[in-house]
Order: structure tokens, then C-alpha cells, then sequence
């Protein structure tokens, strides 16, 4: 059975639960990140950790348990990852869940104070079903719900107040048309993001990418933007993406997933472009793993349908 | 050891966990309400399940386990409470959770769909610290973070995506003075709420509290607006606080706490309002239980001193 | 053939063209009214023409033509009504355009000025497969389009620049399922109005419809505030709609539809609400038609199925 | 008499009339472009038509009429420009407007679908009035009525629905002085855009114009930005045109118009700026063709006096 | 020569000035009142106090010199307009000022701490040149330059800050015409308030004032509240004034002026309405003084013009 | 004694006062500008009277007195620093104000038009107290109060309707802890401005600034633009400054004073960082002056303690 790290002690998965009473049930006060492996080695496990470090920081959730540096921290995630055996063909997903903790209130109820939960599975796991998309494409729908402003609920904060998310995505799930992921506005109108994911576009002549204020500053986007082509960060209006040569959504697990349309108009030809093409060989040829090629064997042999959820 | 009632079964409270991959916890994603009683009797119970059926159907949460109807969760409600023995000086404070479950791309930790839990505890853990307000009242701090408004995250979805409330605790924490409570300005500067408490303010003449649209329509708000005075419901600014004669919080566990000042400036004589004391007198006697004296005696006999969390 | 009065004269519908130059196609800077018969005589005309004159006004179109006063523009209207003798079970719909005219810079292509056009046809046109919506309800869609706010380009003014209506019909066309029809918020995500028609609902208890600053202040909507039961204007969100108890749009053509789910959420028992039919059967009875069995009869008797704009 | 290309026909322009019952009319519900030649070579065309192909799709207004590529609009705009002799001097004006048509429930009416005209006129009808202003320069008003936002009603859509354009034509004309044209705020207090052509202006170091996010992308603001000098975008405030020490207007028909006062403050030393004269003079250079020259010519000549319109 | 009360002392008035250091200088840190008297008797002089006690409570200035209740600043305007002796038609305008003081890095230049001062006019100058307006009426002018909201600078709070009104009369001032007064949109576009003066509107059926929050409170919006007519709090747009069958502003010194248009347009037949001639009467009458005939007959005995500021 | 410019002539400090009568005092209308010296050399004198005629020239108020060239002016400065002999370790801190005097209708009691008035005094009384913030630093704190933003009441334009400073003031010194300036969000969250100092923070790897157009563009944050290190202008969160390794306020009288946390938070290792120690030396070298060892020294001699405002 998997293994969880859980306040400073490896335990079987199931063990890994939350009291009712704790913070992170009582207001979406937790922060977490989760990474992925290439070929079992954990991609930009520190930059997670040190986002990580930042949210907490920024609710004022303490972390203890010999947390308290990213070298501890990272260590504990490695020792993790090789506490579980996966198949061969697997890679490791971890999550890494602080809390505060049951409220003092309810101390009768059981210890106060932060809980640290790492754990670990496979990627085919959050992966599954998008095999397809790869070739397919996403089709971006802009829903009614809006992104919630930086200076409300501020997205860089990687945290679990994120019902908003799921209420854009059932509102995404009612249009016509297959493969629909929301691709949330701004309260000003301007593309933001979707629900866990960083959206880029190429107008024919240059990359742009919302501005880094009103949407999570991902690692992925941290990438891009700096390993691969120049990227502009621009406000964005649904015109743009509508007369786009090209557009991509980009998250940790899937890496870069292309959008084909937008509210049922075709980008482009329609069809996954050659930019986004040439980005995914190059980090695939930087980590050592056929990024595309990989999660559709995955999905090739998998025996059940994609799952409800398709990222985060 | 205290029961609970968990997806149609009544268990151990030990027991009521959620899984790391619960929706819940992955979003936010937990709708819920919180009730108490009078001398054991549950005070409407049936408009608090109303309200949660309201907050499942906006999310699309389903509820099984034969809680489909008002009926059906009553009486589970009621069996937990007869199931769990207190003190006889205590009240029955329930608390009602559904998650969407599980993610369908963990399913492979567990069973997928909703979870219903039910839990039932004194409510002097929710009051503890409390008794003195009532005669020393509330300071209420206007906290540099806003109301979420309406159409981005509706505060009239009693749900779990509130870590906004949190920082809005800290922001009033952090202030100079005793008994700051954050009282939240919405996003267009008028009053809102507090962080799980509704606000009532006497200019003199009449009574006021914040237009129903940016706040949660909570069940003793709605008690006040319907046995007792009249109330204009209006958009008020802080310096209507400011010059107010009298003023109030009101939320299900300690009904009504008096504010006697705001930002560090005394409302009217800087001590309790006589139509504050009217209002709870005509509560207390309407419930059979001195909602006050009880609060206090139960911190009188408390060991420990006020929780950091004051209520919610 | 059918007539038109075109500045003054009655002349064939096919001559009722303008000219590319005039003001009205240069930017929509056309104000109109449409109104209906009962049996062949006209509905609150002089309400609309009055409203005519105060867009005319707001935009400063100067109405030449002898048409100056209410009663000469009423007149005009009555005569073109007698002039076209329709089928025995029609009713009369009347369009009152008035443009700017052609801008002067482009005199050489004709007359500058004003110009006047009533037109008249069949009601059955507009109401074409609205028939079953009298029995199925309306699929209420809030769209990712907003209103435009008062002070931008107000509602209440009826003129020709409505370019985002045509989004908000595209977008609700998009979702799943059968007669969706556009509910549009307004910029402070409040219910606003459909893309021609006033919204009403009651929440269970009582009557409400949008205030009046954000909307067309229809004449259907002042019919109903003045004549039926009572409404409150008030902020409506979409939680309110989810949860109202039934709802109805209205406008002139079919007077009031009733909304029956809101985004595939039914609204009360997802079947047209008791107070809607007798609001709408006291409509009847006042103006000696049977509204809902006039247009399904209509429908019975078309050739052709239901057009592409349900309304306006 | 002129012709004009209509639905695939080439007519006499007295023919190219819309149906009252055109989605045009009903909605503001057409896109289009207007151009101009020099020295009867049309300048820009092909990106014209390429924005009015984005317009159309923005709309979903389908383009039959074997106009479906830009190859094949541009060869009809030649076409029709050869069909037409002006007078030796003129230059070619043409206008493409692309309808909805008239709407199905109207089909009794006539033919239902797209409407595709072009209309040919000369030039001097638009710029009639202007010359003046290339020495006197233009005294900027920024009225009440604002700019809609993007993601209200798109500005770099190029539509009809832009009545508030004539309503903030209408407040500027009521401001005391000459020469007045109206200079829009953005809904954020930025300025934007004047009614129907881009502001440029000049700090004494640097040039700058607003942010293409909320206004039209002009052809001619970018034949400035790729042309000419280096511009940079920004939000720029009313305090900073006052500062400014040059600004000018920039539309297709007159190329380049000065600003030499906002609000009746003098810019920089009230008489055109120098660096505005350096660029007009390349574009005449670049072009052939004299652009102040030959507009003032063309009102020296003129009989009557300016138009009430002064561009669009 | 007049006398003033200045912090405790009756002074000439010439000695009645402040320290460039002063508070009220650095940053328009001064609160104030103004008030008039009817046949030399104060109106309304303890709510002008109240008002001022609020203010000074909202910025946090102590009131000292002996002037901490009503009951003594009301002692001490009395005394002073004893002490000042003027033509017998006249009435007295006092002005109140209280301000932080010199701020205490600038104590070596005098004394630190709050001045209060009382200051005593004749009414006839405040009023100079408004005698026509009482039959010609105020063309109202909405002005770019829109309202400050009160959650960033409370117009309930009567202070100096005002320059924003400064602008808004510069801006009104460049509009065609004769009688030209600003009247301010709120941020909302809403009809918010003169500078200076409340604004009131009759729509043919029913009286209207904008809400309370985005306004100064003033003293005779409030006498017209409570003791002539039924008023209607709302939110007002440009297109409601237009289209109204009367308006008019209030404020102290000439306590209702009539408004015969708005941007140039006539509201109602361009006339002072009866309704306001009717509200003008009583009040009028109640106070034992011709309003309006007093204000015309000073300034028929006036050798000079109007001033250039008309009120405040 | 020292000595003021006052309208044209050298009189003593103790006759540098405003009528009550002026707009200064009436409308907060009154433009300005604080300058300082080093050793005895006024900065940046030049660009300081640049701002104050593009101030005046925003308001309309007239420069009469032989001040309307930079020239001018700065002569006046000069002359009178000359006629003033300080300590010889003093600094001259200069203070130009223009108001647009007593309001005509108040002509009765003196001069009617524009006052300008230059004094002179001691910069120590200004930085009195704030030596050991450069060692300390300070604890920036964002109130509940925000900007006000351009459109409504520009910050570029020096003038003294600042109110709102005072309230984040008062909000700041509410806080726990010592040190406590005010750092305000303008109206969409992001950072602004302090009340009278510009922000800058580096992020680890830039230097980052607010967007010029919410804030006054302050001397010294041109100065630090333009001479020392590359600074990106940015809409910058509360968020980034928690997260910022270092940061400081800048303004003319004390030049830079690091911020050292953040609402309680610690930034960097909080103390001041090494980058703004760089920046501030090279300034010291630049214009010969420890700038902190002199503060510091003035301190250290100073009887009494810090004033109550720490600058402007």
C-alpha cells in the first residue's frame, strides 16, 4: 500500500485523514502544491516547496515538524518517493497539504496545531483521459464565473478557497461540445486562467500570457517563460484568443495541453500548432521523457474512461 | 465518546475523517451548516437544512443517503443528538457537512460521492471567552481585506472556500486593543458582515443592517428582521458606525454580542445598547434559557481561558 | 402588399428601405418601439410613443413630419393599421423607427434629415414557436456577456446599438439543451434583463423583478407593476433565481413567458408557477384575448418551424 | 451615378439599401471597414479586410457572396473602384458592410442571410471641413460619457452599435470653443480613444497611446507604431495630455490631425508639434501623396461649408 | 469691523488666519459648517453642530476651547452674532472651522493643537448674483470629473478636501451656455450631488434625491425630507433628469434654486416647476422670510456683478 | 527670525498667513511643493517648480508676481535662502504654495486672487524622529483606506486635499508595533503610495515600482529611476511585498528609509537590505552628504522626541 508522510512520520495512505475540525475543512485553510517526477526524478520539487513556503507564510500557517527549510522539507518528499514502490512505467505525484489544524476550539477533540501531509501517487492517475487531448485539443469555454481578484483572494496564494473553480467548471461542463475547460476572466474582463492551469497564446507574430497579477504564477509558466520562447504579459480581451494563431493551457501534470477553439470557433486551423509543438519536444527532450507520448500509453492501457476531473 | 452520524451510519466521532483527496479538501468544496439548541431543543433546524439544501443544489453537491428530503435530515439530526449524552448544563451544537467526495481520479483510495457527516458537541466550545463581551462588547475592526462579492463567490452559499475570513481575522488581530472583531467591508466600501456573524446598527431612530445581497442571510438575522423591531436593510458606510447609538452581531451560537465600539471609537455611551438588551431579553424569554447568563457561567467554570477562534 | 408610413406618406413595405449612409446604420443611432393589438386595437401606444419621444430626446433625433406630438404620432400609427388589412385572427405589430437620418457629409447620395418609418406585420412573425413555451418554460442561460451599465449606454433608452444582445443569444445558444434563452447580469453581477424582455420572480413569498436603473423599463414590466400583484425592485443574484419558487419573462409580443429552469436548474417544480398563470389569465381577461392560446394556435396553423430570434 | 458592389452585383448606388427588417437595423447587428487610396491606389486593403473577417467571426456574421478569402474581397473592392470614375483629384473612399440580414421571422419580408456591401465615394466628403484643422489643430474634450470596456461591447470589434459615440459627439459640441472633438475616458478614467480615431501624444521625451486593450487597433495607430517613430503603450491620464507637448488624432481618412489643446488648455505651445509634422510628412512621402495638401485643396474648392460629422 | 471667535477669543476679523503650517493648509485637514439665519435668527444650528462634532469625531481633530457640546458652540455662535452688527436687511452667515492645528514639526513656529474658528458674514455676499436663478433657473451640468465614493473620501464628512469640486466648477464652467452648475456622477454613474448643493427631481409623479451614502447629508435636504413632501431615495441617472417634470438644488444660503435644464436640454416646460414653488412657499412661510424676494433684493441693490463662485 | 516670500515680498514667518476666505482653506485648492537641501544646495529645485506649474496649470489657479517662468521662481527660492541664516548643519527645506486666494465673493474682507507664498525652515523639523528608522526601518502597513485614484483626484497633481492621508495615518497608528507608516492600495488593491513617499521593493532578482498613474510621481523616484538602478514599473499585490527580500519609501526630505516588514511580516532577513544601502550611498556621494548620518546626528542633538508625522 502507498505510504503518506504525515507529521513527520511515514504511514500507510489510508491513515491520511483529516479531523473534521480541522482549519482546512472549517475555511479552505490549507495551502498545498503538488509536483511530478520525469523518469522518477522530481521536476522543480524546490521552486513547489518554496511557493509552498510563501502561502504559508502568507496565512500565517506555521509549519513544524522540522519543515522549516526547503532543504528538510525536500528531503522528506524524497524519502517519500522512495518509501513507494510504483510500476516501472509510473511517475510520482506528490502532494504536499499544511493545515492549521483542528481549532483550538475543538482541542478536546484532538491535538491543535498544523498538520504536514505529503503524499504520494501516480501521475496516471490525474493524467487519465487526456491522451487524446494531446492531438485533439481543449476546447476553452469562457464561463460566467469570473476569477476573484488578487486583492480579495489572491490566486500566487496556492490555497483550497477555491470553490469558484469548481462552480466554472460545471458551468464549462453545460456547453455543447466535447473536451470543454473553463478559461476563467478577470473581474475586469481580461483572460486570467483556468481552473489550474496557465493559459498561453500566439497572436502569428508573438507569445503572450495574462499578466502575473491576477492568476497563479505557475511553475510550468515559470518554465516557459523562461526556458523555452520570449512570452509577453499582456491583458488579454476573448477577442484575442478568438484570432489567435495558436494557444496552449499549461499545468505540472500534463505540462502543456493545446486549445484548438474557444467557445466552439476554431484557433488557428484548428488543430494543435507548430510552436506549441516545438516547446513540448524541447522540454521533453530536456527531461528525458516523451511527455505526450507517455500519458497517452498510459491512457491506452488504462481500462476505465477519463475521469470527471481533468486536472488540478 | 461523542457520535456521529457519517453516511448513514453513527460512528465514533474519532472516526469522522476525510480522505486527503476529498473534493472538500482539494477545493473547498464542503457545504455546511452549524445549529445549537435551547435547553436541549434544536433551534430551527429545518430552515438550517433548508439553507444547506439551497448551498448543495448551487454547487451541485448530491446528497444521498436518505437525506434527499428536510424530513429525512431532521431526523437524523435528531437521532445523532439523542445518541450523545452531555452534561446537563450543555447545548447540542450540530454541525452538518457535504462534500463532493472523493475525486473520481483518486477513486483508487476509496469509494467516490458525496460524504454527509453530522457531528454533535457542546456548544461551550464554540462560546468559550465569549461571556465577558456581552458586557464589555465587541471593538469591530474594518480589515484592509474585502467581502467577496456576490457573483465571484456567493456569501449566501453557507460553504467551505472562506480563507479570506482568516485573513481578515488576522488583519483585526493585529490591531491595537482587546475583543477586535473584523467586521468586513464589501467590495464597494458599504458594510457587509463579519467573518461568520451578521451586523446590526441603531442610528437613534431605527434599526439597519446591510442589504442581503453580499452577505450570508443568516438564520438569526433573519430572526431578528421577523420577531422582533423593524429593520431597514441599507447600504451603510463606516462613518454610519461611526455616529450609530447602538450596535450588534448576531450569529447562531451566542445570538446576539454587543459592539461598543468600531476602530478603536465608542458607539454611543461605549457600552451596551438598550434595544441591543431588548432584543436578547425577548430571545431569552422566547427560548426558555438566559442566553447570556448561561454563556457566562459556562466560561466561569471554564479551566482554560478564550479560544483564539471566537466564533463560526 | 403590406403599407408603411415612411415620412409622411403610406407607401409599400418594399420601398421602407434606408439608405447605407444614414446615421442609424453608421452607428446604430436609431431609436423604435414595437407594440401589439388586442383584437386588433393597440396596447398602451401612447406609453410607447411617449418612450419614442424620450429616446428621440436623450439622443437629440429630431422627430419632423408632422409627428411632433403624441397624438399626431398615434394618429399616423392607427392610420397605417387601417391601411393594411390583415388575416381576421392576426394582430397588428407596429415598428416605430426613427434615425438621424443620412449624415450630411454624405448629402450628395440624397435627403439629409430625420427619418420616420411605421411599419406594420403580423404578431404571429415574433411569436413563431413560442407556442410550447407557454407549457415547456424557458431554459433562463446567464451568459458570460454583461449588461451594459446605465451610464454607458443606458437601457432604458430603446435604440439600435445592442450589438452585445446578439452575443448574449450567441452564447446562450452554445449550452446544452432546449429553449435557452439569455438572462443577462449587469456589471455588478446582478440580474439585469434577457436580451428584450423584463425578468420577474418570487421567492416563495413575494414578487421581485430588477431594479429599475440597469434595464429597459418595459412597458409589459410597468403593466404588471401597476395592474397585478405587488413587486419589489431589488438585487437579484443567481443565487435568488435557483432558488425562487417560479419566474417569468415579459415583453410585448407574448406579454409573459414563464422560465422554468435557470443554467438546467429547475426553478420550483420545473413546470410554469401558479402565480404566473394568474397574472397571466387576468392579462386575458382584461384585454379579451386568450394570449397563450391565440399564439399556440398560430403555431398550430405555421408551416415552417420556429424562427432563430425568439423574440424582440 | 456611382455603383456599389451588393450581394455579388455591381449597382447603381441608389440601390444599395437595407431592409428595415436587417438584423443591421434591428441591432446594430453589421461589421465593416472603410479605406481610403492615394492617388487611387487603396492603401492598407488587405488589412482592412483581414479585421472585418475578424469582425464577422467575433459576431458569427457568415460571409457568402465568394468573399469567403481575403483574395477574393479584395478583387471585388478593385472591381468596384474601377467601375467607378471620380474626378481626377479624388481619391477612393470605400466602404464594406457586412449584415445578418434580414432576420428569419421576417423572411415574408425578403431574402434571409448575410448582406455584403461595398460602396465607393470620394473621399473629400469625409475629410470636407477638416482641412483647417491640420494648421489650427483640434481642441480635445474629454466628455462624461466613457468609453465601454472590452468585455462589455469590444471596441476592436468594428461595428455599428456605437451610439455612445454620438452621444459623446453631442457633449463635446456642447463645450464653448471650436474645433472640439471628443476624447473618450476608458471606464477606469484613462483615456481611450477619440470617436473613431486613436490618440497619440508626446511627453517631450517619449511618444505614447493607450493600451490597445479598450479601444480600436487601428490601421493607421499601426502603421504609426510599425512606420514611424517607437511608441509605447500606456494608460495615460488626462493630467498627462495636458503636460503633453504634442498630440495628434490619427484615422484613416485624414491620416493625421493635430491636437493642440485638451479642454481648452493649450499643448506645448498650441500650434501642431513638430514631431507630428515629421511623421505626416513621411507618411505623404511614403504614400505619394501630399495628405494635408490635398485635403485642403479639396476645401478651398468646396461650395459649402464643413460637415456636422467630422470623421468616422 | 466684524468680529470673529477664534479659539476663545472675539477678534477682529482681520486677525482670523492660519498658519501656512496648520493642518488645514498640509493636507485639507479641516472640518466645517456653514449656516444661515432668517430674519437674523440661526436655522438649524444645533444640527450644523451635530454635523460638525461627527466630522471632527470621523478625522479624529479634538474640539477644545470650551466648545465640547452642542449646548457651548452653539453659546458661542449666538455670542458672536451679538458682537457683530449689521445692516438690518441682512442676515448672518456664520462659518465654523475647526482644524488639526499647526502640525507638531512645526511647533517652533507657534502654538500646536486644534483652532477653532467662528466666523460671521453677511448672507448677501454667498448669495451675490443668484437672484435671477430664482427665475431663470440652473442649467445643470454632469461633468466629466465624477464624485469620490465614500469609502475613499466620506462626503458625509463636510471638509476641505475638496478640490475635486474645484474641477468639476472649472469643467461646467467651459460648457455653453448661461447658469451653468455642476452636478456630479458618482462612480456608478449615478446622479450624485451639486458642488455644494442636494439635488431633487420630480418625475410627474413622485419626488427624488439621490441615496443617502454617496452625499453629503445636507441640512436642508433634510429639512425638505421631514417637512414638505414625500421623497424618494434612488439611484438616479442622467436619462431620469432629462426626462423629469421638475428640479431643483438645496443648500444653506438660498435653500432651493430651480433647475430648468440639463446639459442644455429643458427639463419639463424649462420653467421653475409648482411643485418647487410650492416647497419654496411653505418653507418661506415657516421661517417668516420671502426667500427668494430677499435674495432679489440685495441683489438689486448690488453695485457689482455675480461672483464667480455661486455658492457652497 | 526666519523669513517668507509672500506675494512678492520678504516678510517675517509670523505674517505668513491665509485668510480663512481663501480657497486654500475653503477647497483644500492649493497647489505645492517641499523641496530640501544639501549642504545648503537646493535639489532638484528646477523639477520641483515643474511639477508646480503643471499642478497650478491642472487646477486653473494663476501664478501672478513675477513667478511665471521656472526662472522666476527658482530666483525667488533662492533669494530668499539667502536672506535666511540657519544653523550651519541645518539644511533649508523650502515650501512653495499657490492658492487661488479669497474667493471673489468674499472680496470684502481683502485681496482677491492667487497668494504664493516660499518659506523656508530647518529640514530637521521634518526628519525629527526618523534617524533610527534607517536602522530599524519600518513596518508599512495597508489600511482599509485606500487611494483615491486618478480620474477622481489625481495624485500627480501636488495639491492639498488629502484628507484621506490623515485617515491611513490614523488606520496605520492603530496597529501593534512601532514604526508603523501607512502604504496604501489604490482602488483595485494594488499597491500605491505612502502619504507623501513612493515604494520600491526587489523581488530578489529586480527592483520594482507601482505604476506611475496611481501615484505622485515623486522627485525622488525620478531621481532613482533615472540615476541609479534598472526599476520595472508594476501592479504590484500585497502578496509581492511580503515575498519582497528588501524595500523602501522615498521622498524628498529624508531620501530613502528601508521597510524592513510588512503588516508585522518580516521582509528579507528583516533589516534593511543591501541594495537600498548601495542606492543610498551613491546618493549620499553624489550630492555630498552622509543623508543618514546627518538625520541621525540632528537626532541625537535633539531635545525632544519624534513628532507625531513623520513626514511630508
Amino acid at each position: 500500500m502507498r505510504k503518506v508522510w504525515f507529521n513527520g512520520e511515514i504511514l500507510p495512505e489510508s491513515e491520511a485523514k483529516l479531523s473534521i475540525y480541522d482549519s482546512a475543512l472549517m475555511f479552505g485553510d490549507m495551502v498545498f502544491e503538488m509536483t511530478r517526477s520525469f523518469n522518477g526524478v522530481q521536476f522543480k520539487l524546490r521552486e513547489h516547496i518554496e511557493r509552498l513556503f510563501r502561502s504559508a507564510r502568507y496565512f500565517q500557517i506555521p509549519i513544524p515538524f522540522l519543515c522549516e527549510t526547503v532543504d528538510q522539507m525536500e528531503k522528506h518528499c524524497l524519502n517519500l518517493q522512495e518509501a513507494n514502490e510504483f510500476e516501472p512505467d509510473d511517475e510520482h505525484r506528490l502532494m504536499i497539504n499544511v493545515t492549521r489544524g483542528t481549532l483550538p476550539m475543538y482541542s478536546d477533540t484532538g491535538r491543535v496545531g498544523s498538520n504536514v501531509i505529503i503524499s504520494d501517487f501516480p501521475l496516471r492517475w490525474t493524467t487519465a483521459g487526456m491522451g487524446k487531448l494531446f492531438d485533439d485539443g481543449i476546447n476553452a469555454v469562457t464561463p460566467s464565473q469570473r476569477a476573484i481578484p488578487a486583492h480579495l483572494l489572491d490566486p500566487k496564494v496556492k490555497c483550497r478557497s477555491r470553490a469558484h473553480f469548481v462552480v466554472a467548471n460545471i458551468q464549462a461542463s453545460r456547453c455543447k461540445g466535447e473536451n470543454n475547460w473553463a478559461l476563467l476572466l478577470d473581474d475586469d474582463g481580461f483572460i486570467a486562467e483556468g481552473t489550474g492551469a496557465n493559459f498561453f497564446m500566439n497572436d502569428g507574430f508573438s507569445w503572450f500570457t495574462p499578466m502575473g497579477h491576477n492568476v497563479l504564477r505557475g511553475i510550468s509558466r515559470d518554465y516557459i517563460l523562461n526556458n523555452s520562447v520570449k512570452v509577453n504579459e499582456a491583458d488579454i480581451n476573448e477577442y484575442d484568443v478568438e484570432n489567435s494563431a495558436e494557444a496552449f493551457f499549461t499545468a505540472t501534470p500534463f505540462c502543456m495541453l493545446p486549445i484548438t477553439s474557444v467557445n466552439g470557433k476554431p484557433i488557428g486551423d484548428g488543430v494543435p500548432g507548430q510552436g506549441y509543438k516545438r516547446i513540448l519536444n524541447k522540454w521533453s527532450e530536456k527531461v528525458g521523457v516523451d511527455i505526450k507520448g507517455q500519458i497517452q500509453a498510459w491512457d491506452e492501457g488504462a481500462k476505465e474512461g477519463p475521469s470527471a476531473y481533468k486536472f488540478k
